[in-house]
């Protein structure tokens, strides 16, 4: 279960990853219930085809388990040349568009560093690690 | 301050990256102290003069905060085409030989996933997170 979407304006360009964790379950949650990064992922989708003009090609992928798993929905955002995050406590009904609309914001930067002040306060309160751009010249 | 090493054997092969944190504090510690993460990187510089013969060219470089913050030492290992690990509560002490030896174990297999039973404890313990092969062919 993959979506993407690619405004006219940005084919071509490198797109923001974002990956979503489709393992972990909230606590005492039902064994049946839906996953929350099930949910999560169909928000995504939602938002992402109600945003056609973001400028940046958005790709969202499920991924198994990122380790996190006491804090659901965890995701995980990357792009070339950028510093990767790690984010917990994301609510699939109310961070899905707000996701959306900061991956822009973290793509627009050079490094991945999008001012602190800039955050969204889930994104601030949520992260859970960040890792050096992985392209970074090794000695 | 950046250490590396590489045995004659592995010259040319792909290096695995060693990223420690070295902006995290432990609680409680004065404020001149040593940063647990300065004493890691030194304990690794020792351990990895001890470990020629490993085979493998491990990169141990320093780094600006993973934002774990709260389970120093935090260290995040990387290799192309591998799963990108974090993790915390890794003591300077105890530690470094030990994950120089898990970085061997790590890039020795095609996808940075080491069997669990075959994890050292303070690796099984310590994840904060995991990230997918960021070369991963995305869609």
């Amino acid at each position: 279960m993959t979506f993407t979407i690619e405004s006219p304006a940005s084919a071509g360009s490198e797109p923001v990853r974002l990956m979503v964790c489709t393992t972990c379950r909230a606590a005492g949650a039902d064994a049946d219930a839906p996953r929350p990064g099930a949910q999560l992922l169909a928000a995504l989708g939602e938002a992402l085809a109600a945003n056609t003009d973001a400028g940046v090609r958005v790709v969202v992928e499920p991924v198994e388990c990122l380790s996190v798993c006491k804090r659901p929905c965890t995701v995980s955002i990357t792009a070339p040349g950028r510093w990767t995050y790690v984010y917990g406590d994301v609510d699939a009904a109310a961070h899905a568009g707000p996701l959306i609309a900061f991956a822009t914001q973290y793509v627009a930067t050079a490094d991945g560093l999008v001012p602190w002040r800039e955050r969204p306060e889930f994104i601030r309160k949520g992260v859970v690690a960040r890792i050096p751009p992985l392209g970074r010249a090794a000695p």
